[in-house]
């Protein structure tokens, strides 16, 4: 057995996911979440040899703090305290000032938290996370893994909005994108079964989930992505709006709606929960398709023609595609959603390979399409940021 | 001679575009501008038989009267004014009301007043244009040509904010684009250029000027276009942001910024202008990138970038592609920024034409690019709406 596992966290607003992981093998040996924090249905629960557990967490005190303590004890009953060598913090927005993964320390922390304006809750939550692991881990080294780590290779023309230089200078207002890990991971995987090294590779990595975003990788860089300054930007989502004429802001505002109605709209009620107006998970879209509903069949018909038509531009970013890759809970699961984007990429000559595109789901990859046209191939890779991060951890250490 | 002449008004905030246009030729038998109305340096001025005259405005009193009074006498004095079978006024947003030209009458009038809150500056100066034509020329009848008609028939996947159904239900918050007039006249000559109806092309069209646009013709429809309910999204333009991240206008009001000010600066201070941080205009772009200037460089770098991106989305939209039309003051006559956007085209097997796209310029149409890979060309067309306005109102006579 290996002695030298990681403890990944991703410590969220109202949450705590958590995961052992092996370096080597990229298993996880524990994993768990802690969710529905500062609420009475607060909950921990975790997955150890196959088998689930979960427990309420009382009402009152830190949840963050209470999770992390759980975790310890439950690290130490199974035996696994001892056989940690470092900590590994998911962390949202690292901005400009971090290109890669970092050793964590207070001034570390201290510039996580400044960043907080570029994703105000995520990264309040990521630094308290460090903070409260920190105290339960003195002696373990901890790591911060940015989201937007990867996308630091984006050139200017794809970063700069075309505003004012001075908002860039002044505010650092730019795009930063996110996903990162993930659209790092499949990249990497993609080209292995490309069988170049990951460095002479042109793919675009299609990750879907309740976040969704696109990324153009050219010679393994991340050239452009989908999201921007926040994750707000690009695709639909399943609650946020993605891309919008920034006009709508000033027009609802002149209808009264005031800053706080507009923002939270956009990004917790607008995407497929907003077109289908019922819900904001591709599952439940698709049922609703299937039974008729017509906004449920816009909602997807909007996110299907979104991801064809990011693909479409990004081909331009790259200037050569090897593969596109679909990853993120429905990049890996959902047959429809895959099927109408490569109708649409026929236009490239895209063919899609029905029985790949069947198989291809639960955790399995595949290749799902071809084109001759560009000489790429589609697949789905199912993603894990956790590795990443894990093997980052170890490789810095 | 012909005497079934047509009188074009673009009736502008502080401006007034006129020309006497033959319907059948497309000619312009007269043409001129009243520019910098309210301010002392007032004017109006004209092109007659190759002459150029002009004359300062006096202060005092609504210049936009004044100008239709001075269009009448000249027109009077070159023996024009019994010529005239109509009076077609450009209009920017028709909304969902307007799905055409139309005849106008006091109802069309208030409509077009109504839908000012699509386009506050232009609308309402069309307007005022059409009740100050209908006060000079009483016995005219004048139609209605409006920008977003064209845009109509494309499908609520592309025309559908990924926003709170009730934002459409309500305040018909939704794409409409604009320059349709533009975008039409081109695709139609393309078709001729095609040899074939132009029910049965597919053509993307780019207008580049200082506002600009791209449209996906699908069969002789418009079926994605890349401005949105404003005139300020998609492309970087002169002075407009074009796609931005909602959030960043989230961001700048938290920095203190009000409404005003920041949409103040998308429209007024941004694209070009705002990234160069000296000038609107591409030929000054281009100069200061002769010598060297890294940020005049970058703006040319998101203005060429985005276009060719939305090239590559667009492709996607029409599902085949038989021919891209560059038009619009900077399309039909900036060989470094067609020269730009082909090189990224070159992903889509396009190889540019040197000579073809070196001749097509000052007016001259083109073939300047063609790719084998999708069977298609790309062409240079200078646009008329003028033409097509003149053309509109004959047919609906």
């Amino acid at each position: 057995m290996s002695n030298s596992y990681v403890l990944v966290i991703n410590s969220g607003s109202s949450s705590l996911k958590f995961a052992v992981i092996d370096p080597e093998s990229g298993d996880a040996v524990v994993s768990g979440l802690g969710e529905c924090f500062g609420l009475p249905e607060a909950n921990i629960s975790w997955k150890y040899q196959g088998e689930k557990t979960k427990e309420e967490i009382p009402a009152g005190g830190d949840h963050h703090q209470y999770a992390f303590e759980r975790i310890v004890k439950l690290l130490d009953s199974i035996g696994l305290s001892e056989q940690f060598v470092a900590v590994g913090h998911r962390v949202v927005a690292g901005g400009e000032a971090f290109k890669g993964t970092v050793r964590v320390d207070e001034e570390v922390v201290a510039e996580i938290e400044r960043l907080a304006e570029l994703a105000p809750l995520h990264n309040k939550a990521n630094a308290a996370g460090i903070r409260a692991a920190m105290e339960v881990f003195p002696s373990l080294p901890q790591f911060a893994i940015f989201d937007t780590a990867f996308h630091q290779t984006m050139p200017a023309k794809a970063y700069m909005y075309a505003v004012p230089h001075e908002v860039y200078d002044e505010y650092k207002v730019r795009r930063y994108g996110a996903h990162g890990t993930s659209h790092y991971f499949v990249s990497r995987e993609a080209a292995k079964v490309l069988d170049k090294p990951a460095t002479e590779c042109n793919i675009i990595t299609v990750h879907l989930g309740n976040g969704a975003s696109i990324t153009a990788v050219k010679n393994g860089e991340s050239v452009d992505t989908s999201m921007g300054l926040t994750p707000l930007a690009g695709l639909a989502m399943g609650t946020r709006c993605g891309d919008l004429d920034p006009s709508v802001i000033e027009f609802l505002m002149r209808k009264g709606w005031d800053q706080e109605k507009v923002f939270t709209t956009l990004n917790k009620k607008s995407g497929l929960l907003g077109i289908s107006g019922t819900t904001s998970d591709m599952r439940g879209i698709l049922e609703a398709c299937e039974a008729g509903d017509e906004a449920a069949q816009l909602a997807f018909d909007v996110f299907t023609y979104r991801v064809a038509k990011y693909i479409g531009s990004y081909l331009v970013s790259i200037g050569d595609l090897d593969a596109i890759v679909f990853t993120g809970g429905i990049g890996e699961n959902s047959l429809p959603v895959r099927h109408a984007v490569l109708e649409y990429l026929k236009v490239f000559g895209f063919v899609e390979d029905q029985k790949g595109n069947e198989d291809a789901r639960f955790g399995a990859s595949g290749q799902i399409a071809a084109s001759e046209m560009l000489g790429a191939i589609a697949l789905v890779i199912p993603t894990n940021e956790e590795l990443v991060i894990a093997q980052d951890c170890v490789n810095l250490l």
